[in-house]
């Protein structure tokens, strides 16, 4: 079995090439190749099918030519993945399997077909409409913090702090509203650089905190834009892992840029 | 650059093929390589290089054709790695680059040549004598443990204790004797399991709780035959990363036996 490794911002990713949809992929399996002692190690697995060969996506064929079957560490399934489509968007480029149109490449994933645009370095992603709704509070020990929810297609809590970022225990996951999030909720801290400019550190239910998150830099950036009175604008969020470009243009649409790199290719032994 | 990732119960490590060391291994490629977001990730680097073709082992060349040039995954350099030795042995035997004779394959480490054994599926190496030579305590959170000090080369401190080993807290370093170890201590915490048989963690100083520890282990075996009253016999310590055996024979050698194996192969793009 072929492998391919890649991360964006350090949220790291085994690929699995498999064109024609005949790899036998198994939670267990996926779970195997995740496993950062006695496997390849990753995130999660980024299964590369073709549109017509996956039962998941076989409607989307038209739209888009590669499905993006992305699997969770733990051998779970996720709908969509936002630092995983640009590694798979680079993955395609680089090996010729893919050359972008104008106006971006056509990926299937569960949650539909995204477009993914090629920069100079980084790669952008066109992300669902973030929408911020509610007031809500955090906890950390002993320590109370406004936030603000916002939904991204999954929840999120940002919250803006004015004690020192490096300083946070996140550990062990931060209290929050249970009222307002009763599946859980990722928790992003941020705290200002300069203008339309934050760092961010963030806990992910289930993960722990991670060296970045996608759809948690796409809520900050929300926020940050409303919080500056701003419809539109383009927000640098800085992550542990990297640097993550938001932007929301005039006509309502939002793209998550950031670098992608492909680290090493391979043969699996398991 | 070619590599292989192995591992040994858990204890992972990133393969250079390097036979006329020709390769300009540096700090911060180690540390690269290791990087287990952005990297290929692993605990460190078994640098494969003929004993003749590298000036730490020149010395050793008649001795061991093979050195383990060894790095940890912070880019600095350690003496020896018992599970290292075993998955570089697997390595250089499955590659043909050597047979073993009787009384095993010599290994040149900076420690000097040490000898592993082919068995079945584990392999074992010869470990220097385990020194147990006075007791301490450890203290985690408002818990105080009794503990025997133990030099194996490294220094450690194995405590038996009585509550359910999965309910320790080790994020954080265990507190230790700072008079009986001056510069810092591995942590083993035992509870039995049978005879001549007991599970373990570890807290390794630098790195904080790991998988397994193969000196660990081996110190672990000196406690548990001194406490059966026995100068020698087979100990057995299931580690979370899987089960590791001490041997200590009738004529004073001490080996420490387990699995070890390769992962994946390929080639690194950074």
């Amino acid at each position: 079995m072929k492998f391919v490794k890649g991360h964006g911002t350090g949220n790291d990713f085994v690929i699995l090439p498999d064109p024609d949809g005949t790899l036998d992929l198994t939670p267990s399996l996926v779970a195997r190749l995740c496993d950062r002692h006695r496997g390849i190690g990753a995130d999660g697995v980024l299964h590369v099918v073709r549109s017509a060969k996956h039962a998941d996506a076989a409607g989307l064929a038209s739209d888009a030519e590669w499905f993006m079957d992305y699997w969770n560490a733990d051998g779970s399934i996720a709908e969509m993945c936002g630092n995983g489509v640009r590694v798979f968007t680079r993955y395609l480029v680089t090996e010729g399997l893919a050359t972008p149109p104008e106006g971006g490449l056509p990926v299937a994933t569960r949650a539909g077909v995204v477009h993914a645009v090629m920069g100079a370095s980084d790669i952008s992603v066109r992300m669902t409409t973030p929408r911020v709704y509610a007031a809500g509070t955090a906890t950390i020990g002993a320590l109370t913090v406004p936030g603000v929810a916002v939904n991204c297609g999954n929840p999120h809590l940002v919250c803006t702090i004015s004690t020192p970022l490096d300083a946070l225990d996140l550990h062990v996951p931060p209290g929050h509203d249970a009222s307002l999030f009763d599946e859980g909720v990722n928790v992003e801290f941020i705290s200002p650089v300069g203008d339309l400019h934050v760092r961010m550190r963030v806990h992910e239910r289930g993960s722990g905190e991670t060296l970045s998150c996608g759809s948690g830099a796409l809520a900050v950036g929300a926020v940050v834009l409303r919080d500056a009175g701003r419809t539109h604008g383009v927000v640098t969020v800085d992550v542990p892992g990297g640097r993550l470009t938001v932007t929301a243009t005039p006509e309502g649409q939002w793209w998550l840029a950031g670098p992608a790199v492909l680290v090493a290719t391979g043969e699996v032994l398991l």
